[in-house]
C-alpha cells in the first residue's frame, strides 16, 4: 500500500513545529541608509554555535524531481539549524517531520508548499527530505552549521511514502 | 571640483582587498542528495563570532538611486563581516575603501559593478557606501553580525565624490 503525501501551504503558524518560514509576512521594516533602504531585520534565528560551530553558506543547485516521488530516506542535523532560501520563484515542497518523531511515516511526515519566494529555516534536529525542486533546475542559498562533531543523521522510511499530490 | 568615480567589473581578484565575491566562479560543486544536488560549499567566510556575536540574516529592500549620485558618507562594521546577496538580477555598484584607508576620497574609494548575480562579503572593517541599486527596487539578503558592542562607524567624505559613470 502506498501512502500519498498531500501538501499544505507553507505558513509561519503551520510550520512552527519544524522551524521558521523566511518571508516578510508579519515583519515591519525599518528605514535605514538615509531613507534609501527598508530593513527587515533578523528574518530567522541562525543556530550554529554549538560546540565550536560556525555559520556557513552554500549554494545548492537542485535537479528537478519527477512526481510521483518516492520518499524513502530523510535526514537531520542534530547540532544546528539549516536554512534554505530559494533563488528562483517556483513553488517547491518542504518535506519534514518533528525532531522528536518516534517513527518516520504517514503519521509524522508533513509536506508544505512554498510559494517560491518563501524560504525555510529548519530547527536543529528537524527531520527533512533533501530539497525537492519541480519543473526545472533551482538554486537555493543554504545557511547552516560547519564545525566539529557529527551533524548528520539519516533514517530510511519503511515503507516509503509517495509524494504525488501537491498544490501550488 | 567633482571627482567622478569609474567602476570596474567585480572579480574575485580585483575585490580581494575588500572582501569576497559570492559567485560560483572558481568553485567546484560536489554531488550530494543521491545525485540530485550539486553543492557549492562555503561560498564565503562569515566572520561574526567576535565578542559574543551571532550571525544574523536580514532582507534589505533598496530604492533605486538616481545617477549621478553624491557619495558623501561611508560606513563600516569593525566587529564582523557583512554579506550582500542580490535577490534580483540587475547590475549594481559596490562602493568600497580599504579598512586601513587613511582618508576617504578619490584616491582610496573604489567602485565595482556586480553583474547582478554576484554578491559580496565585505571583510570586517571595509569602508563601504550603503547599498546602491539602479533602475528599480532591489532586494538583497544581508548576512552580518548581531550582538554586543558598537559595530558601526560612519565617516563623511570631504569633498563628496560623484558616482556618474558606470559599466554593466
Amino acid at each position: 500500500m502506498t501512502t500519498r503525501l498531500i501538501s499544505k501551504p507553507l505558513t509561519t503558524q503551520a510550520f512552527a513545529e519544524f522551524g521558521e518560514v523566511i518571508n516578510l509576512e508579519g515583519f515591519a521594516g525599518e528605514t535605514i541608509n538615509y531613507g534609501n533602504t527598508e530593513k527587515f531585520a533578523d528574518l530567522l534565528q541562525i543556530d550554529t554555535a554549538e560546540e565550536g560551530g560556525r555559520t556557513a553558506m552554500h549554494l545548492y543547485r537542485s535537479q528537478p524531481s519527477t512526481l510521483p516521488l518516492e520518499i524513502a530516506v530523510m535526514e537531520r542535523h542534530p547540532m544546528g539549524s539549516q536554512a534554505f532560501v530559494p533563488l528562483h520563484n517556483r513553488p517547491f515542497p518542504v518535506i519534514v517531520a518533528a525532531a522528536d518523531a518516534q517513527h518516520l511515516g504517514a503519521s509524522t511526515v508533513r509536506v508544505f508548499m512554498s510559494n517560491g519566494r518563501q524560504g525555510v529555516n529548519l530547527r536543529r534536529g528537524t527531520w527533512h527530505h533533501y530539497q525537492v525542486s519541480l519543473g526545472q533546475v533551482c538554486d537555493y542559498l543554504v545557511i547552516d552549521r560547519a564545525g566539529p562533531g557529527d551533524n548528520f543523521e539519516e533514517q530510511r522510511l519503511e515503507p516509503a511514502l509517495l509524494l504525488e499530490v501537491y498544490s501550488g
